[in-house]
Parts: structure tokens; C-alpha cells; sequence
């Protein structure tokens, strides 16, 4: 299942949009292009609907946001959702300011989102921000771990029954839930915190996996985040044979991307459903 | 000849003012810097035609374009014309959004252009958008082949009379041609389409090459085309043989323009003229 | 001591609230995580200071500066002076516009700034643009020598007095001092300045130094220094060793951040007291 969503990002070559962050956007690039997708970034409010048009999926990112992207984050999304394309939301620093959270929370009113990535501080952020009362909240650490793994997902459940969007919860272990079905991918290696950007570039593929498996998105984002996990444990592996280091890591990371084949993926992928 | 263009690089250190796009900034500043040359980004409309008037020449490259951008492009290209600094565009997009399109027609209206680097499409959407009826047109295709070459050849002269500069179209097969005299260059490989970013760094690096040869920019432009080109091929047999993929195919790319011999160059650019 | 304030970065792992330009900021990113602390990148003037409030110190670099940004410099700044966060200044291009100039010097009138690190050329901008009457100033020239290094330090400890900030001034040999005393370091390579980005690597480094080092920070700013310079040097032997270019020195640059120990900086640091 996995190899074919490989296949569809890599024979569809789907063209992604991206509203994202000055610091990783040329690792973004490269990921896309790395799995099979073609990336355009735009973001001034005078072209990005017309951008939107020309691509099959969106990716909004609110890092380093600004007052001149916000309006545009919104006028592509509104448009991506009139095209019916799918839309991905990384809701990058919510909580770290209120220009943030209330950006995000603005997005989610006027935008319905494909997919919500973001870890599980940004997510709860958001969660609560939504004004509904929640009980579980409390329940929910900030770390997700394999004591408190399944309030996390009946919570993360919620918030996607709420938002009509797939979540995407990202950390030791990943949690990917839609209302009804969950999954949990143990892919990944602490070392990917020690670059910028995995959270960023994992947005950014996923975006094209969702655009070029449209029926079958939740699988879809399952097979980018096991991608993902499992190129980290593949660059770490290299890393430590070549005695090299983050920066170095961050190339490999993207390498076992672009080298990853289908059959690998799948014997690579650690995932089960809950 | 190339040989000399090169060394001239080298030994001048040609200090270009670059507004481009956030995207392949970076690696914009670090292919100039590989080259011989040395990087300025600067891109408030407060400071660009001071910028560029300590400069010895003007990249200007309209990917991620926006509304504060776009009038420091025409102020600081004017600057330029003011004091004969070479000048060189990147039409990034044109064609894809409206802005985009009318942003590099009016940097066209007014601005003279030392050299015009784009794809084929680019360069069709300008020459279009110039309001001239051109026969030709339609019998361009979306790409040069050995088939429709010199139907291309006169497009692109075509163009280069009306614009008075030097035209780059770049593909498998790239075109360099002023109004008179044409070169077809065969250097390159399709892996330098799976990283972001070659386009931004040809017409940085070739800003380069026309401010350190500004009494030979045809040649200047064969050039940095077939070093580019080189280069390219160079990183890919690298690639193959450590078994990295598209994010070390870049750091190769530009460690292949710092290593570049000028005789390793004349062997390995593989032109004719037209 | 240099060792010590290596761990106290490793174990504290200060977060520094960036606002930087958008040509090296994946590489100062990555550099604070190489180094043992925790990049956030804000400069919108409606999240500045919250952003900074979070953060343990702040590092404004006016490179691509623009009318946006420049107030989310004086707002955060004046924010971390509010809160008593280490804050560093790397004036980049000072002296090169009016804009920059200006800027600077608004800065230095509005935020009192723990570290100011530039290029010769940027210090002695500034300092003569503070107005002051230095008999001096013209007997340092655009570069420290051996033969001038005692009255560039006077006039560092000059600057150092009249700002109240530890100035870092490098180059070939780089100079650490406050009022009263000044480090001299002979680390680093000169491949350095063929890649973009050491100096506001080393800034946003420097600014993780001196957060999780606050007690003694020219020390810090040395530990800093020197690290930088040595990592360089273990760049430049591994670029040789594997026929790389100045793009994959910049990863190695980093990676010997990252798996540098505090008993290597130890030895390999070369610096002496004035």
C-alpha cells in the first residue's frame, strides 16, 4: 500500500504551492523534488490564487509569517478549497505568540484543511484555541508516549472530527487519525531534531502525497511520515559510517528520499493501527 | 577562450548586487562565491541603487517577487543603467501568474537588459507579451530539440533584436544568442532538474561572468552556460559513485564550480555556433 | 574555561530568538543546533516581542534588512534589555548604504547590546558614526595585522567603552575585548570567506554562548570565537582529504561544530591575552 503511494507521488509528479518559512524552504524544495513532486513557492497576495490554480495541493506553513503572507495564506486556501485541492496546514510556533495562535486559528475558520501537522504542543494549542471545553486536554502530556498513546488518540480523534481534517501528530512516536481510524508509526530517529526543517519538509512531502493519492489521504499521510521516519534512520546510519555531523545529516535526510524504493519503504515502515 | 573568461572571474572578483528569491538565496551567494565572484543580497527599495552603485553588477531575479520587491528591481536596474553596469534578469515564472508576467514586462520596459535568462517558455511568454505578432511563435514547442532548432535559433535572435540583449534559453539543449550569432550548448544532465534551484544559480554565477567580461558578453554567457552545464555532469558521476542522491548532487554541483580548472573547462564545454 | 562554556551550552541549551537575513538563516539554524542550542526565527513586529520573551537571548543581523524588520529589531531589543537577555548585534554591511548605516547606529542608540560583532570595516562605521572625535580611527587600516593589532585593540576597547558591549571584531585574526581586556584568536582558515555566512553563523553561535554563559561573557564570546575558527580549520583538512568544494565545506564547517568536543576546543584553540 505504502509502495503505491510512492508510485502515484512519483508518476503524478503532482505541483505543490507553498506558503512557508524563509529558513527551510530550500529544503522543502528539494524534498518535493526528492519524492517525486515539483514545488512552487509564492506568497504575495497579488498572485497566490492564480499560483494555487496552476497546482495540484497547498501547503501553508506560518513560520516566519508576516502581515503580508497571512492574507495571502488565506486567499490560497480559500481558493484551494474552491479548486477542491487538498490543503495542508503546519501551524508552526502556535502557542509561542498570539500572532501565531490567532493566525492559525483564523486559518481554521476560514479553510477547510486536508490535513493538521504539527507536534503535539502546536495541536493541543489549537485543540483548546477552538473554544470547545475538553476534559481529556489535561490528560495529554506533552509528549506522547506509549502510557498516555491512547488518550492521545481519541484526543487527536477529536480534533479531527472537529476540524474535518486528518491530524498529524509528530515526535518519538507519530499518531495519524482521522475520526475514526488511527495510526501509529514508530519510523524516525532523535537525531532529526538536530537539524531545521524535518517538521517543515515533512509538510511539504505530504502535501504532495495527499494531492497525488486524493482518495485515500489518510494512507497517504502514513506513507510520507513512514518516508520520512525511515530516510532519518537511514541518514543517521550514514551519518555515523562517515563520521560527519548535523549538517551532513540534513543532505543524507533528503538523499534517502530521493533513493528510496518502494519495496524498501514498505519492509522499512513501522506502523500499526488503532 | 572560455579559458580566459574564467580567469577574468577569478582575478577581478566581480562584487554583484542579487535580489532574488528566498528560495536558492543561498546557494545563489555560495555558486558566486565558488566562481570567483562575490555576493551582495539587498532588496529595500532604501538602499538598492546604493547597493548596486558599490556593485559591478545586477542580478535580478523575480522568483518569490512581491509588492515591496518589485520597485526595488526598477529602481536598482535603472541605477544600473545609469552607470553601465551590466544587468541580467531571471523571469522566474513568467507566464504562471499575471503578476509575474506584467512584473517582467515593465522590469523589461524599463530597463535595458544586458542578458535575458529563462526557459522556453519564459522567454515566449515576454516575447509575447511584448505585443509584437511573431508567426513563429506557434512552431516553437514547449522544448528545444535537435528537430525545431534553428526555428528556435531565429526565435531567439528574434527576441534578442528587440530587447537588445543577450538571450539565454536554457533546456537539455541551451541556447545562448544575441541578434547575430547564436551557441548551442550540450552540457548538463536531467539530474540538475531534480534539485531547486540551477536556473537561479546560472544567472547569478553568469552575472558574474558578464560584469568580469563586459567587452565579450556572448562569449561570457557560453561561458558560465557550459561551466554551469559541466559542472552538472561532473557532480553526477560523483553522485553515482558515493550512492547520495539530489541534496549531495547540489553541494557536489557547486564544489564542481570551485574545483573547475579554466583547461578542464575547455575540454569538457561541448558548443557550436549558429 | 572554554570547555566549561561549551557544556554549559550543551546543558542548558539556550534558545535564541533570531532576527537575521534570509541568505544564511538555514545555516544559522543549524549551527545553533550544532552547537548545543535552540533556534526560533520571528521578525514580524506583532509576535517580536513575545517571540524574545520565550527566548533566553537574541541575536538582530541586518543583513536584507528591510522597513518591516527594522522595527522588529528596536521592539525585540528593547524587550530582551527589558528582560535582561543577553542581546548581540551583528551589523552586517554597515557602511555599504545609508540604511544600513543608519540602522545601526539606531540600534546601538536604542538597545544596549551585550555583543557587537563585525568585519573591521562595519566597527570602524560605527564607531565613527557615533560621533565621537577618535584621533585614532585612522591609524587602524581595513585589516588587523600583527603590526597594528596593538592599536586595534585600543580602539576596539574604545568602541567597547562607549557602548558599554564586548566587541568581536574578525578577520584573519579575530579580536574579542571589553573595556579592559581583549582576547587575540589565530584559529580559522581562510576558505572561510569562500563560503557565505561564517559571520552570521558565528553571531547566532555567540548568542547561544553568551545566554547560557551569562555570567562571564567575553569569555563566552572567546569560546565562541575559537570554536568557530577551529571548526574551520577541521573543515578545510576533511575538504582536502575528499576533493570536496566550498558548498560541502559548509556542511563540514558545521558538522565539526556539532561533534566537536570540549577537550578538542581545548587543545585546538589558539588564543592569547592583551
Amino acid at each position: 500500500m505504502l509502495k503505491e503511494m510512492m508510485e502515484n507521488v512519483r508518476n503524478k509528479t503532482p505541483l505543490i504551492h507553498n506558503i512557508t518559512n524563509y529558513v527551510t524552504v530550500n529544503d522543502c524544495a528539494n524534498i518535493l523534488l526528492a519524492c517525486g513532486g515539483s514545488p512552487i513557492m509564492a506568497d504575495d497576495s497579488g498572485e497566490v490564487e492564480e499560483i494555487t490554480t496552476i497546482c495540484g495541493g497547498l501547503n501553508i506553513n506560518i513560520g516566519t509569517l508576516n502581515k503580508n503572507t497571512i492574507p495571502s495564506m488565506i486567499l490560497a486556501g480559500k481558493k484551494a478549497n474552491e479548486l477542491s485541492h487538498p490543503v495542508i496546514l503546519d501551524p508552526v510556533g502556535a502557542g509561542a505568540s498570539a500572532l501565531r495562535t490567532n493566525t492559525a486559528n483564523d486559518l481554521l475558520k476560514e479553510i477547510k484543511f486536508s490535513v493538521i501537522k504539527g507536534n503535539i504542543s502546536e495541536i493541543k494549542t489549537l485543540y483548546m484555541g477552538s473554544g470547545t471545553t475538553k476534559g481529556v486536554d489535561a490528560d495529554i502530556a506533552d509528549k506522547v508516549t506509549d502510557e498516555n498513546i491512547d488518550d492521545a488518540v481519541e484526543f487527536i480523534k477529536g480534533f479531527s472530527a472537529e476540524t474535518g481534517a486528518i491530524i498529524i501528530v509528530t515526535g518519538e512516536i507519530d499518531i495519524i487519525a482521522n475520526e475514526e481510524k488511527a495510526y501509529i508509526v514508530r519510523n524516525g530517529h532523535s537525531m532529526m531534531s538536530n537539524i531545521t526543517g524535518t517538521g517543515c519538509m515533512l509538510s511539504a512531502m505530504t502535501a504532495a502525497y495527499i494531492t497525488a493519492n486524493d482518495d485515500d489521504m489518510l494512507e497517504a499521510c502514513l506513507a510520507s511520515v513512514c518516508l520520512m521516519g525511515y530516510a532519518g534512520e537511514i541518514a543517521y546510519k550514514k551519518m555515523k559510517e562517515t563520521e560527519a555531523g548535523n549538517s551532513t545529516f540534513r543532505n543524507y535526510l533528503i538523499d534517502a528520499i530521493f533513493n528510496m524504493t518502494g519495496d524498501e519503504l514498505e519492509k522499512g515502515a513501522k506502523y500499526e493501527s488503532k
